[in-house]
């Protein structure tokens, strides 16, 4: 099979720099475009990243050769697409929320599909917001979408905050096994790469903490609303419950969000922490039922130490993708507490995103 | 005045350091005996801590040169007593419960009065725990716990754990002010000063966190049962509420626990939030009203940055004895949520150990 | 005494917050004069820095409520002058070379002493750089300033690079008593506090160290020069010696320089280490002898413990202006080596400052 | 190819458990022995690391079933031999140095030979100390060994300090090329790993640095004599250059060590720091030539980049047994002087172990 030619936008800031090298031997995907800021646009890529390149793990050679294209000019992508060179793109777009949604609504408009990492459009209300495992058939919003926008080929998809994902797929893991949440108090404790770089000052994080993340509490608090929703009659519905009180604050560590979950469910409650444990073990997704490359094998490992997840051990996991949980034990409040941990720049980024796209190749919507 | 003669038990251990240090300049006692394991017991204070002190701030030169003398051996201290060294003794000892447990009674038999740093004792049912701003009517139970173990001038009393110290001045404040907490559900982020030294190894704080301190939150959800119960007919009768649920957590910070709190009142709640920062504002208790050396002027202070409190700013805050938060809002699942912190091993042990001394002064229970 | 009116230019960032603070309660100088950029200027002190402040102490009330000025209108200190709120000036501007050597020129002369710690003027001909305990005597270069440029009451004097504080005072005891050195390779671990607010990002600093400071290793071994220098016919004749070789690293460290030295000795060498040690522990300079407000009793302490200096313990060390060394050795290589440590932002920034404008005073310089 | 049967001495420490990892997939080698202290023997492997495992990655599924043998009883060992588990032995041993010596002797006695990561034996006259790049020929040293000894299979054969590894293959890459170094001033910076579970206090390494580590500087002086020298008349003569003087410290890092190097040649110098880097990058030992599994493609690796290298990049480079350098320039006092790094338990401890069996498998000594 050939692949499918793919192209980044905000290819070089931190979450770009994540896709680009996640798909370094990415089975279907190849990276042939990539785009950024006018201050990067011509310069070679390795040239455009030399001296700000954040990750142990380097690009592929040929990434390195790419010219950088301005992501404000579409028509540079369009062009790039009737060379065959972008069938459609990822956005790690790093600029202002309007901006960015009518940025990515042009790349639709002009037919190149767009799997988004922004929050611009999370609440745009035909606009999918994917955890693969969790709402995949919200994916069926997209013919809705495109009919609605007049739009033949492109689309927009995007995914939720990284702040939640390590807790989502526990949750609806229990949802699925008919034992809803219905209140949830989470305190989360944020690594650094989700600020982006230069990001969080250094003199805040040594020997501190701070307890404070711009927007974080209320995307935590409503985004899982939007993806624990469904769609009637073409328009997404939100779902009621659970309703969730974030606390948010950023630590010293470099990649993985790790969260203190306290959970109350509604009538219906497990009988005990180790049918919550086998739910979680025997939890699987789409993702994992039609092998899609980037899907952990097990979407929710449960560690039995007394002392993890940790984020140095854990984060990488199953290529970083997996969400690791520990410390189940009843909750002297509510029903249970546990808690949670995912990486944040893979699974609750690029890693992602990949899925995500995936999951939509998978569905037929990146023909 | 004359200054009162106090020993330490476990001089040379991370508390004990800080007991010291603190007594360096104190107007009401002097550090005049010093006892510690058989390992130190013999050699000068100084010689027994050289290469283990852990501090910035040093001894005062009289306590360098005190020979350390044998904790185990309360007659040591009898003798210190009748020479006019030891008038009562700050214990943070480091041994076993049963053993600290024994060892504590045998000071408090022999006539020589325990404020006591160590959990051993904090369930005994004639034992008071205090906050000084908090329950300082509990020490009315020491006569009671003298005359129920014939002890004549010895007692026994103790402060609680210093991971609810950060939350329970400020929940205190609310309940005085007639809005009592229901239900807690807390999440803290705790130093690693607070497993003593050699502690927490580097490899598990380096871009890491912990999601388990052993006992902690058993402590953390019962202690204040106990600290907002009564005396009746002379017994401890614990509160009933609040139920409260804890996560706690090591972080790589050196010194202060910080709390993330949600919080739910009974029937009776207050009608805004800046009805709550008054009330927090206005809060004094009898160390405040009696000028007690050690005392904070202000026990609980709002900051109103939304960025606040963080441990390297504010530990210090009026000699590291403020309580310090921030960030009061409504809380989504309960009635409000804020962050909270103090520093642990001044304000949440040493220190508070020191003002609950000046304050058992105060209230003539240390002659 | 009246206390002396002082201004701070650059008064909100890092540095002038260091100098506001160690100002506080300092019993010759009161700040009465704040001047920043323009986007702080017309702001109150307090608004000016909040939520942005950086120290754990905090500033004197009577300067929260200063009117920021703009820093880069002289007619604003000048009226200042005349109101007589402002009769010298600490520079701690933080813009370009080139603006701020003009502009430090225009305060000086309109008539205002500028005493700076920028590093524009520290190669300007007849611009002092001064270390109070090292070469007070520069201090008289000011006369034949003030005569070539036409000032009267004004002049410029500087500080050296915070790397270098750690090791010149240790060294100039050494070149006092008869020992020069005449090479010296040296490696620095420096606080991300010297890279001002924001700083070293995070992500570059936890778990790791970063082998790179623009342009401190030239600075580190070129300033010596001028400082140890003469001043002949009344210009500066730098010293060609030492020979100095620097390395310097950004390591996860918040305040606090800290370097590693090998010294060779000209012909004449220290009989011992405990001659050198004797040297250190007496050495004393004109800030000592004369009983500046600012200095520390003993310049350079030299500590006993393997394993001292520490950044976390030392950095304080009375008034956080000693130099603090340790672990003297013979060197494999050269003759000894040994551990220096200063407080970068004090001692290496705004306590220098004022200890120079201290000696300034004392020299008749300042009115 | 059968792969080798291998054993691990101190199978549960630090370096145990990165010698059990990176042998999961090994190539010639199988771990099927495993013995550690007696605490832990008669566990299964699995049991006796649960909740003190410290690496990301995991052991092998049958590693984990393997019954732990008390490392002080070599009857075990020799029983596993004789099943054919145990062909040799990787000695990860973490006692006193006499009864390292005495047990490493033993084994080798009774025909199991010891490749050895303790620093045990590094000064016994007849066992070599392999860098696999640097001196492969030290191996020949074995006969001798075995003959003096009276041993018919067994040997012994150890690696150096974790310290020097970073600048060993750079300075032998010059000294191969005619430049050989005279004179040699390097400041290391060392990770936590490398002393270590649980090792250095987090309350030592939090904003802090210690500038100190017992022993190291002797050994980083004084092993590189042993290794640049050669062997004649069957025994090492040491070589008597470079003379070398470190200053070894501590710093808040997990893993890799990081060293600044000021370097002087003898009378023949490189003519330029392109020929350097020149020299560096087609540096190739013999690993490299008979490409031997664990091997890197390339020793030693110079990243053009100012700030570079640095430990969490680069710390995995080529399965972090590559070395990094970086910032080659002129010294001011030397003649160069430039930042080298590697891995400290993998290049500087399991992974070079592992690289020197696969040497000594290669030249005929593990038949």
């Amino acid at each position: 099979m050939e692949k499918i030619p793919v192209g980044i936008l905000g290819a070089t800031g931190m979450v770009g720099q994540q896709y680009i090298t996640l798909l370094n031997d990415h089975p279907w995907f190849e990276v042939r475009y990539a785009a950024a800021s006018p201050r990067s646009a011509g310069k070679k890529y390795e040239e455009a990243v030399a001296g700000r390149w954040h990750l142990a793990k380097t690009y592929a050679p040929h990434v390195g050769g790419l010219i950088v294209e301005d992501a404000n000019d579409v028509n540079r992508a369009i062009a790039a697409f009737k060379k065959g060179d972008c069938s459609f793109v990822f956005s790690a777009l790093e600029m202002g929320k309007d901006e960015t949604r009518s940025l990515e609504e042009q790349y639709a408009a002009a037919g190149i599909p767009v799997i988004s990492n922004a929050s611009a459009h999370r609440w745009t209300p035909d606009v999918p917001v994917l955890i693969a495992e969790v709402n995949p058939d919200h994916a069926d919003i997209i013919p809705v979408q495109k009919k609605a926008r007049g739009w033949d080929r492109g689309f927009i998809a995007v995914k939720p905050n990284c702040s939640i994902q390590s807790y989502m797929a526990p949750i609806h893991a229990l949802t699925k096994a008919g034992y809803a949440a219905q209140r949830i108090i989470v305190t989360t404790l944020q690594a650094v790469s989700g600020a982006g770089y230069p990001g969080v000052p250094s003199l805040d994080m040594i020997d501190n903490i701070v307890p404070y993340i711009g927007g974080e509490e209320e995307k935590s608090e409503e985004e899982p609303l939007k993806i624990f929703g469904s769609i009637e009659n073409g328009v997404f519905k939100n779902s009621e419950l659970p309703k969730i009180s974030a606390h948010c604050n950023r630590v010293p560590v470099t990649d993985g969000h790790f969260a203190c979950v306290s959970l109350e469910f509604g009538v219906k409650k497990p009988a005990s922490m180790e049918e919550i444990i086998k739910i979680w073990a025997a939890y699987r997704g789409l993702p994992q039922e039609v092998d899609l490359p980037m899907a952990p094998k097990q979407p929710v490992i449960y560690r039995e130490e007394n002392n993890r997840p940790q984020p140095r051990k854990d984060r990488d996991t199953d290529k970083a993708m997996a969400v690791v949980i520990g410390r189940l034990r009843p909750c002297n409040v509510f029903d249970i507490r546990f808690a949670a941990f995912s990486h944040n720049t893979v699974r609750g980024a690029a890693g992602g995103g990949i899925l995500n796209a995936e999951l939509l190749k998978y569905k037929g919507y990146l023909g």
